[in-house]
């Protein structure tokens, strides 16, 4: 943690319902973000899921960064089948990074937004 | 879901790492999404929570109406009881809808983006 994206950085924020199929999911999710976190220009991804959603959040440096992967074979083979058969919904936003900042238990309880 | 922020819009994107501690963490949260939805210009919320992560994204209208959901006085208090608490460390960022699509499995295994 406490991973601070700059501003003018780019972000992929992925919402996503499952269906009931399994198929290979967690290994090709964890293999999708072996292969993001080699291309260049990326800067870090965050994932959560529980029983209703999913959501990943992955940081890169430009558009051009995230054309670019959105153009890997691997990558499109498992949007592909991701929309075939692993999800049954979802939501995608590209958004640019206006402001940012962490916090950590030791910097104290003191708001640390700017 | 098939929630679609307009471009232009802004999203709140917060990822955060629990403590142990309970202290009703759920309740709170549950009435600060109760609360923000109230608020003039919210566009909407999505949340998921693992053992290792959650993540919360709420949409927003403009900055104005992010820096207005800040000054709520109960929502300040639920952010210093989160620090002083329920979180070990927690990342944001304010960011920009630059483009935004949902998919559906109806829709068909095509690629939606734009």
């Amino acid at each position: 943690m406490s991973f601070v994206p700059p501003v003018g950085s780019y972000a992929v924020i992925f919402c996503s319902h499952r269906t009931e199929v399994d198929g290979g999911y967690g290994a090709t999710a964890a293999h999708m973000v072996e292969l993001a976190s080699q291309q260049p220009g990326f800067l870090g991804v965050r994932s959560s899921r529980d029983a209703a959603l999913g959501i990943t959040v992955s940081y890169w440096e430009s558009l051009e960064a995230i054309a670019a992967w959105r153009k890997n074979l691997e990558h499109r083979e498992a949007r592909n089948q991701g929309r075939a058969q692993w999800y049954r919904q979802y939501e995608l936003q590209v958004v640019r990074v206006e402001r940012a900042y962490a916090w950590q238990s030791m910097d104290g309880a003191a708001d640390p937004a700017p």
